[in-house]
Formats: C-alpha cells, structure tokens, sequence
C-alpha cells in the first residue's frame, strides 16, 4: 500500500517549471494514538503558491522547504483514526499538500458533508474569506458607491464582486477575456465588465464609472491598474490582494505616482490572510449562509489526478482557468 | 491711503514665473459694521501654494481664481475695527492672503502677542498641526519603531521628527543638503539624516536603519521614496503628506511596484488638512504647549516686503529655504 506526493525540488527561476516538482511514491503509515488518516480528494490551487515556492524570507509566511510536500489547501475524508474527534468518514478541510493521503493529529476543521466540495473550495475556503475580509474590513462599502474588481473572473474576485452586489454597490469586473466578461454581467449580475486587453480599456472604463471609482480590489497589477487609480474619487480606498500579472516577471512593472494619494487622501491597503485566521470561522459561517440562500455562484475548474497539478498551477498565471482551481484527486 | 496686494494672473505652466502674478494697489477701504481691518505682518509661503494656482478642480480645495488675491495664511494686527470680537490690538491668525491689508467678518484666530509670529506661523500653523495629524492620527507610532521622514529639514518635517522623538521613536530625516542635515542631528535630535543626492543613498539608509523601517512621512516623492519603501517592515504605515519634488515637474515619476503592498501588509494614506479643520484647535494647543516646554525648535526663513513672494515662492521648490519661509511685511 503507498500513495504518491509532489515535493518542491527546486525554486522556480521566473515561470514554474515542471523541474521545479518531483514526484514521490510514499508507504501508508502507520497511525500512532491520536492521528487520523485523511484521503484527500480535492486539493485547491492558489496564486498565492508562487510566493510560497520563492526564497524570499520577507513574504508573508515561511517559503516550502525544498525536499518538503508543496502546500496546498484541500479536503479529504477520514480513512482511519485513532483520534477521538475525527471518527473515519469526517470530512475535514485545511493545509495538507500536494498528496494523495495526509496523517494529521489535529489542525483540519470538520465540513458538512451535504455540501458539493468545489464548493466548499470555492466560496467558503480561501478565496471566499479573502473576499470577504478584503471587502468588508479593508473597503468598507456603503450603499450606491462604485467598486471596480481586477481578476474578476477568478476565485476571489467573483466573490468580491458578488457580495458588493449584495450591498448595492455598482460593480465593475476587469477580467482577461470576453468570455469571462461576459459570465460576470450575465450570470453574477455584474454591473459592467472588461477585457483588460481591449486597446480602449481605459475608454470603456470611463464609460462604464461616470461617478468615478470608489473603491478598489486589486487582484492583478498589471495594465489595468493605472487607468482605475487614475479614476479614483476622493478618500477612495484600495485593497491590494494580489499582484499575480507580476508573480511571473522578472522586472515587475513600476505603480502609480503616488501624487494622487495626497490630492484625493487615498487609503492603500494591502492585506494577507494569515494575519487573520482568527477571524476565519465567523467569515466562512457568513459565507456559507449566502452560498445556501443561493447569493453566491461560482465556476470549479476541475483538473484530475495529482500530477496535473504540476502543469496546471500555470493556468492561474496564463489566466486560462476557467474559475476555481481545483485538482480532483 | 492705500495698500499693495498681489493677484494671481494666470497659471503657471510648470515652474512658477514671475509674469503669473499681479501687483495692484488698492484703495484702503471703509468698514462695515460687522468688519474690522487686518495689517498683516507675517505671511506664510508653503509648498500646497502650487496646487492652489494650478486649475485642476479635483484638487482638494478649490484653485484661486485668476484675478483673485492669492491665497496664503498669515498673522498680522486689528488696526481698525467695527467688530466687538476683534477690537483694535488683538493679533488674529488665518487665511488673509498676498496682501498687506485684510478686512474680515470672522474667520480668523486670535493668538496671543507674547509668542513671536514666526514661532506661530512655524509650529502652531498648518505645519505644526499637519505635522501632528500625519503623525498621531495616520501613522500612529509606537516607542522602539523606526520612523523615516522626507523633506526633513522643511516646516512640517522637522516637527513630525521632533514630536516622534518624544514618542521615543528612532527618527532619521532625510534632506537635500549636509547642512539640513547636520541641523537635523544636532539641533533637533533626529538620531540620523542622511542626504538624499548622495550617491549612496540607499546604502546609508539601510546602515542607519538596521532594524527595517515601520513608519514613513513621504513630503517629498523623488529619487528618495523608492530606496525608502523598499526597507519598509511587514505592517509598516506611510503617510503621504506631499510630494514636493514632482509639484514642478511635468513628467512626475512612477511610483514603486505594488507588491510589496501586499507581502508587507502596507498600509498608505494620504491627507491633507482642509479634512480635519476641526481637530485644529485641538492640535494647536498641543503644539502650543510643546512649544512654551522648549519641545520643539523651529528655523525662520525671513523674506522681506511683498514683493519678495514672487520669487520667494520658488524657494521652496529648489529646496533652498533654511526652514519655514515667511514673508515679513
């Protein structure tokens, strides 16, 4: 009996190489008195996991160790237990790796069973409280303001986008494609969406913000940020998530002059969660109340078996997911 | 009877020239019942003055009209008066602008005749409670951080760095000339300074900064802030106060790569004072109080006779005052 793992071999130069990755073949343990055996059966990817592979000891949280199992969010049903709150058959959620099976003592949170697990991937997990601490704690929306979303098609801009809707905020997607746009206006109720490769971004935004831009979720960098910074209105605020347009480059593109922060006392924030895993619980119950009234839709983008990880990490950074990430093991 | 007043004639194009203003003489007027008659004495030039002759609306307060006496706080004295409030010999601060005769209804502040104009104007004034908002109220600094502020040896400058260093804050200024800085260390207090034309520049800031940078007061831009926002440390908070250096440019340069907004967790927040007019009281008597302690030093800049703000104003652009520049009337 043994099961397969992916470790982190080496730090990605400037693309993620599948060199990067080895895959290993592991012997099922043995389980000593309080651990619990967990299949994991969908395994999340993130952005988030470029920085996770760099060297950089400034980032948020430590890098993987090279020779250690990749990180990664997932969940996965209990197999065997020696541990008394987790009898085989709980279904649990949290950082287990790019692997197949998990010895855990502890540190995953149970999950309803009722619930598809793209779901639970999707809108509760990561992305979703992402989201929602980016919205509610750092931009703060108020009735009738407009918000404009970078990297809206993807796992937590749709979810930023979805809940600002629910508090009558005009909504403004930026995504990659006509195809994503067009899934934000039709089927998430976006106010307005656009390809940030069009020639006349910048025209089209103006068209679509005649009040100007409130507030801010910056997902991507790249070449959409200046033209929205540009249509900030006073005391606007931004959330800065992500800048996944230059995870993958060697020479980041350079930002804004800040002169505008002064003449419209714009507030910048940038925010990570793991600053904020206290809050979690309460976010992912809020969550889990607005996926069943049906106020949240989401897209899974399903690839299938442990090694499609290694190519498939690419597609976030390329922008050809479509949705959330999720390897189905 | 009459008196000299300078209007602002056109707008400037990029650097301020002397054919923007207009010198008119007016006939002294007669006062109302309500009214009373300002000499002015001292007029206070500051760096906001170029925003204020420029014709972008979106600034955050109106541009003086064209044919309008440009605007500029100042103290002077009660010469003439049919107000109760304001009898004859009472010394008033406040918005009076380029001219040497003021009538009011209100709208000015008495200050008392004990404390000398220039002290006023230096530390009580705009400077001295931006200072104190950017300080108290955006960066919020804690005893053992490490603060960096840009135009140093300027009006607001010198008192962010003298009132950190009551907080028990490390304080290195950063200026454009050794002697800026040589009076920053050992007249003010400021644990280091450092000159930003110096070619080393970053390397000077990083020996000088060895436990990282938590707070930053940004009034300048330049070739500084890049250097600087680099060393920032995981939850650092800038303030964006000003930026001096690209007031007279036509091309201001790009801001740093967003990045490390999110791996740092930045916060960044601009301001500026017309915000938080009702919090001025209440600042001024702090910096009152710390001003009779002998707290807070402060450096003059004398120009003399109306006339001498037409070039003057430029000083404050080439960075050639030697602290607070007033005009004495």
């Amino acid at each position: 009996m043994s099961y397969n793992a992916i470790l982190l071999k080496k730090r990605p130069n400037v693309t993620i190489t599948p060199d990067v990755f080895e895959i290993v073949t592991k012997p099922m343990p043995e389980l000593a008195e309080g651990e619990f055996l967990v299949k994991q059966t969908h395994m999340s990817l993130d952005p988030a996991m470029r920085g996770w592979m760099s060297a950089d000891r400034d980032s948020y949280i430590p890098p993987v160790e090279l020779g250690d199992v990749m990180r990664a969010s997932g969940i996965g049903d209990v197999v065997a237990s020696r541990h008394p709150d987790f009898p085989v058959g709980t279904r649990v959620m949290g950082m287990m790796g790019w692997t197949e099976y998990f010895v855990a003592k502890g540190g995953l949170s149970p999950v309803p069973t009722t619930v598809p697990q793209e779901a639970l991937l999707s809108v509760v997990a990561l992305p979703g409280v992402t989201a929602y601490h980016g919205l509610y704690e750092v931009l703060k929306p108020e009735a009738g303001q407009t918000l404009v979303v970078t990297g809206a098609a993807g796992s937590v801009g749709s979810m930023v986008g979805q809940l600002a809707k629910l508090e009558g905020v005009r909504v403004v997607g930026v995504a990659g494609s006509d195809e994503k746009c067009q899934w934000l206006t039709e089927m998430l109720g976006f106010d307005a969406a656009i390809n940030y490769k069009d020639a006349d971004f910048a025209e089209q935004l103006a068209a679509v913000t005649p009040n100007g831009i409130d507030l801010f979720f910056e997902n991507t960098g790249g070449v959409a940020q200046q033209p929205i910074y540009q249509r900030m209105n006073a005391h606007g605020r931004i959330a800065v998530c992500g800048m996944i347009a230059d995870y993958n480059t060697e020479t980041p593109q350079p930002g804004p002059n800040w002169m505008n922060i002064v003449r419209k006392r714009l507030m910048i924030q940038g925010f990570t969660m793991p600053d904020h895993y206290h809050r979690f619980a309460e976010y992912g119950q809020k969550l889990a109340e607005h996926l069943m009234a049906g106020h949240l839709k989401y897209r899974a983008h399903m690839l299938h078996g442990l090694d499609s990880a290694i190519e498939g990490i690419n597609l976030l950074f390329t922008g050809e997911n479509q949705g959330k990430l999720i390897v189905e093991l």
